[in-house]
């Protein structure tokens, strides 16, 4: 037994021996680089690899040849050696890890996309010009210095946002006009800020009796322009709804005002020793009460549910003024129909959404991320159904990225890749539990088997929150990546998971053949990139271009959308219909559905005040 | 060390001695009984004892004097001794368990609730006298011979079960026109069984447009008598559509007929290693149609999440025969209202479900359950904040059950009780995850954790799947126990955790000083029980009564409502409004929410045609 041996050495000289099945059959020399934080490891004629972002642990791909199956072996710090080396004694190889420090995951993960918009020298185009065939509805009253005075005096004028309306106009109007993509740009006036539901009610009420269109704007970070006003709509910005109204430790169901935004609700909770149940890029601007309107899918629907799920109540306005108050916080209540379900994913059209119920799961306890190399989409959808089967109950993000998509992120944060070498796709999977030794059993195990199998080409594993937050970074830093480039036509969809990724093949295929993509600024698209959540069939599709063009949105549109039609696919997995894809909803719902969707519409506003010219 | 010692004595004789931290400084005798299936342990001056079902297993209620906190010992069967003592070198006490055996859990629990209703004898009251304020809408028409002929040229005769209006009536009806609890009662005189969509479509047009009610009947297992008739609405069951339409292996999406039975479901997706994300007593007779449509809740909600989440699509009949077809099967969908979840809970008033699209997770490779007695509720509840806290993600239910409810299932099946001794209360854990090694190492430290802090008296293990069962039927068999004793007033509640429990308290001595309860024949009260889902905080309370009383009902209601509404409860957690809790939504919705129900359910059954004079 050469354990002692071993661990002296480690310890000392940063070296070690492995041990085969049959006892010590052969002697290989590990060498630890700390200040390269990457381990070689010579074996036979091939030269295998890895990078390891932590110094003292160490982790090698397994494409050992098959002769000798136990000399791949892992290392962790000296403290967890002994442990570490008895899992060689195995005729199969195995990878042994050092369970993550102890912490409080996700919650200190930096929000990408929302920051330091680019390119903010050139001009937004307004959407009234985009989308031409788009006209003011002329049932619309104009906003009259007497609104404005009504408005002023009833929630007092630090909560109104005035521009061109009156002579005391002097506010900055434009944050609330355009959209951190700098894709969408409205001509509002007004933008009001009220601090209660009653001030909603008032102003909603006050809005349906003189016909003002309405634009309901939470943290303003979607992606299909729902939030912006198009014409001249009254925007109702929720920022000052921002108070977190009870938390019940027993229940774990936590009820806050709209305008909470999602990362402030998740640290809240982290204090309590709970989690926000959704969690996505944009978590440091977003409001929950947006989240809920979008229904917004996010980072980990594939662990806790969609939001249909865990929001248990809702206070929401009508247009007419009516406050409806279904803020229950009940896990079960079958007492009618289930109406707050209509206003989640309703985008504010029927009503504007001034409070949440939701139901908080426990933080988990252990947070493991992974990051991987695969050289083919196969290889992706294999190792998918591989973690669905073993990591099963602890499996909290499954996350595809394409080979494009990391080279994007490498090139605009300057940082080196966590595994060397480049691969066509790579994924993250992160791990949430309860017992930090299970679950690095478990991940152990699905490690060894993706591996050993040939599934995973090449991986690494966050040691410590500053790694699970830079292996993160690789999926949360795409949005931001891609928008240096210019600008980015999205396609958020859903697809039977064997043909996810062939939407971008088949894209970039045509927008190839049609002469608009190139390295040179001759060509209109610099990029066709797929990434997202893979664990739930979920695609985002983004064509980079060098700016905005009529010419390629006509090469893309609607042919994505009859793609995704031939599939039963969805045209819009989480990001909701907005302006941009009001057009489109037939090819994912037949015409009795859009029907129905439009009874509901006339039912709860026949004015047509909330949030027009968008999503129905 | 002793392990040998042990380990031989044990092996040979069914002795063991045990440990402190300190070394040897105990010695204790265990003798087991294989016979009765139990051990008892004699300890200082207290005799600590438990039953174990398998005799190799033992383990002890740890209310052992706080001077010797290692005298508590578990010991399993010799294949696993050395692993069990060398747990016991830990300061607190420990209980080491065998983990249970792989098998397919939950498939093959029976089902309990339909089975045999009792006093068959006694014939059962019309709904119609029962609530005499309930009359007959004049605006619904007659059935009419010429009516029956056509739905009999459109179904076939075979699909048609008549009593009375025709001449070649002769099928026994009786069965459609009352419910298992025997509580309510229809005076319908035909059945209709479409086996299609298009068929559901072409009756309920034709019904509309004839103004002739309707109310649709899946398993008919209902609690609130929602699939009963009240006057001579044609039933229109579902029972001809059971096909299963599709499962795709990759995503776990299952899409079937609405009158596909439950555990038919179930096993369906057991052959193909996933779960039907609700399970419930009555999984043998209900339907997934009647299932979604009651919103029903069931024993694992607490893990797998309410349907609402979990169902992906619908497809549904409009009363004027629009076929709703959102029989999605997609995990994300965002574009436009979420109209499927108006359906989900709606027990048949604004259509009917004829298919389903639903989410269902892998099976759990480990299943086990537990059983428990505490000494107090307070007791109960630290117990599933442990819970919650320690089995995290594999709890997959925490049930309530109280003293009373496990007599009444001891005296009608005449098993003898998993553990000794009488406690207040009883509870069942069950937890489903996919490494028993894993889910059994949490397990033991909760339980240790519970009986070392003295919060769970006594309890016992399911060592297999007959146990598994066994201990089960002492949860699901409560209903069915119940309604051997006559009646039973069953009102289903959601109540704050703290207090879930006083409500069966308060009602039972409300009932106690109104001289309403007793043993012999002359008290209608036979008993007040209490069980339920705790991890939902959802409690049943059940008045067992000789009869049903009009002066008991009086007592309870509208009093148990009130209670419940100045807790902001719901009246209804699970079980739904039907007829019984119609009036009382109110007690859980404001005026304004059961204004916008009713506006709703004008929107789509202006006639009112769908299941009349229940819910709102």
């Amino acid at each position: 037994m050469t354990f002692e041996i071993l661990e002296t050495a480690i310890a000392k000289f940063g070296h070690a021996m492995l041990e085969s099945e049959e006892g010590i059959t052969e002697k290989r020399r590990v060498e630890t680089n700390p200040n390269k934080n990457m381990a070689r490891w010579p074996i036979g004629s091939s030269t295998l690899q890895s990078t390891a972002i932590h110094p003292k642990f160490i982790f090698l791909p397994s494409n050992v040849p098959p002769v000798h199956p136990s000399t791949v072996l892992a290392m962790s710090g000296a403290r967890n050696l002994s442990a570490a080396l008895r899992r060689v004694r195995v005729s199969r190889p195995r990878i042994a890890l050092r369970p993550a420090l102890p912490r409080t995951p996700f919650a200190t993960v930096r929000s990408f996309s929302v920051s330091s918009p680019v390119r903010a020298d050139k001009e937004i185009k307004y959407t009234s010009d985009a989308y031409p065939n788009v006209q003011r509805n002329p049932n619309f009253a104009e906003l009259t210095a007497d609104d404005v005075t009504y408005f002023k005096e009833l929630l007092g004028s630090e909560s109104a946002v005035i521009d061109g309306v009156t002579s005391d106009a002097t506010d900055d109007i434009e944050p609330f006009n355009s959209d951190w993509m700098r894709k969408y740009r409205g001509h509002t006036r007004l933008v009001l800020k009220p601090k209660t539901t009653e001030e909603v009610s008032q102003v909603l009420k006050y809005c349906n009796e003189k016909k003002l269109a309405v634009v309901p704007q939470g943290g303003n970070t979607g992606l299909v322009g729902g939030s912006i006003p198009v014409f001249d709509e009254i925007v109702v910005n929720t920022s000052r709804m921002n108070n977190i109204r009870s938390f019940d430790q027993a229940s774990g169901v936590l009820v806050a005002d709209a305008g909470v935004i999602l990362e402030v609700a998740d640290l809240y909770l982290a204090e309590r020793d709970h989690l926000f149940p959704l969690d996505l890029g944009a978590k440091g601007s977003c409001h929950i009460g947006g989240n809920v309107s979008t229904n917004a899918g996010g980072l980990r629907l594939l662990r806790y549910g969609s939001l249909h799920g865990s929001v248990l109540g809702l206070e929401a306005v009508l247009p007419d003024g009516t406050i409806v108050d279904a803020l229950s916080t009940l896990r079960k209540n079958n007492t009618g129909y289930d109406l707050k379900q209509l206003f989640i994913g309703s985008e504010g059209t029927i009503g504007l959404i001034t409070g949440v119920s939701i139901q908080c799961p426990p933080r988990p306890k252990a947070v493991n991320v992974a990051y991987f190399g695969l050289e083919s989409f196969e290889q992706v959808q294999r190792a998918y159904l591989e973690a669905k089967g073993q990591l099963s109950e602890i499996l909290s993000a499954f996350e595809l990225m394409d080979g494009r998509s990391q080279r994007l992120v490498q090139d605009s944060t300057g940082t080196k890749q966590p595994i060397e070498g480049e691969y066509p796709f790579y994924c993250l999977i992160e791990t949430s539990g309860s017992n930090a030794e299970h679950d690095m059993a478990k991940l152990e195990s699905f490690l060894e088997n993706v591996m050993g199998e040939g599934i995973v080409a090449d991986g690494v594993l966050a040691q410590d929150e500053t790694q699970f937050q830079a292996l993160w970074r690789w999926r949360e830093g795409i949005t931001e990546a891609l928008s240096h480039l210019g600008g980015t036509y999205k396609y958020d969809v859903s697809i039977p998971l064997s043909e996810l990724y062939q939407l971008v093949e088949d894209c970039k295929q045509r927008l190839t053949e049609k002469g608009f993509v190139g390295d040179d600024d001759s060509f209109p698209v610099r990029a066709v990139v797929g990434y997202g959540h893979m664990g739930d069939s979920n695609l985002h599709l983004n064509v980079a271009v060098r700016k905005y063009d009529k010419e390629v949105e006509k090469a893309i549109e609607p042919w994505v959308y009859e793609w995704i039609q031939k599939r039963q696919g969805s045209i819009s997995a989480e990001h909701g219909l907005g302006i941009a894809k009001r057009e489109y909803i037939g090819y994912s719902q037949n015409d009795t559905m859009v029907k129905l969707m439009k009874q509901l519409k006339n039912l709860y506003d026949p004015n047509g005040i909330m949030n027009p010219y968008k999503y129905i």
